[in-house]
């Protein structure tokens, strides 16, 4: 099987209900600044970047009733959402993991919060985890 | 509120069934070599540590049907379960964190896996996310 390497985790992403509420508990108990704070309209969230260094949290929240993190808030609860690597090259690593027989939910890379190129490995094809990759310019 | 600086994602802790069964996606499609792998009597259960890089995942299955990580599995099904961040100094990190009012399940460092120094962080003081603090020696 084609393998890419997985070195650096970029973030973590959270579900919360309510980003403003979250934020005090990263903000003065683990230092962390809000870097980026975007309303996706094509993933229904507005989403915030959180970080200090190169490990960031992700808060997402729903904006619509009917979206994927929607859903998840309704039948799991607040908390971890997905895990992010990066990676050097999107592109190739999805060419990688798609001639090794993976489930991508992105074929091709897509942009996301901050601008970054990203993409989401289907859990089935990721241990059972929502599993994402960026490709951050940083 | 006294704050500590959570800069870098050491790794993050996955519940699994089956240790033998979950490795291959790790090991043939993301890269990733096991670096320990051990039994925490304590803790109830079996962990592998898995990474090529400074970002790990860790995988985690009871040991016995009582403990936390039994309780979690049988509740929540396999997935995310914590996320660690790595710390320069984990006894001072705790310190600023129950000054600050942090409500800690380990107020002082214990040994976790592969011999470094961690400690939890209620998920009530932690954005309602299990989290972990890792002094690594590495």
């Amino acid at each position: 099987m084609a393998a890419v390497r997985l070195e650096r985790i970029h973030h973590v992403g959270y579900v919360v209900e309510d980003i403003d509420a979250a934020l005090p508990v990263y903000r003065e108990r683990f230092g962390m600044d809000v870097q980026v704070r975007e309303t996706l309209p094509e993933q229904q969230v507005e989403a915030v970047l959180l970080g200090s260094g190169p490990g960031h949290v992700e808060l997402i929240r729903p904006t619509a009733p009917d979206g994927g993190v929607a859903r998840f808030l309704e039948r799991r609860g607040p908390g971890m959402h997905h895990v992010a690597f990066s990676v050097p090259d999107l592109a190739a690593a999805l060419d990688e993991l798609a001639a090794g027989g993976a489930e991508l939910i992105d074929r091709v890379p897509r942009r996301g919060l901050g601008g970054h190129l990203v993409a989401f490995i289907h859990p089935r094809s990721s241990g059972g985890v929502l599993t994402e990759l960026v490709e951050a310019h940083e």
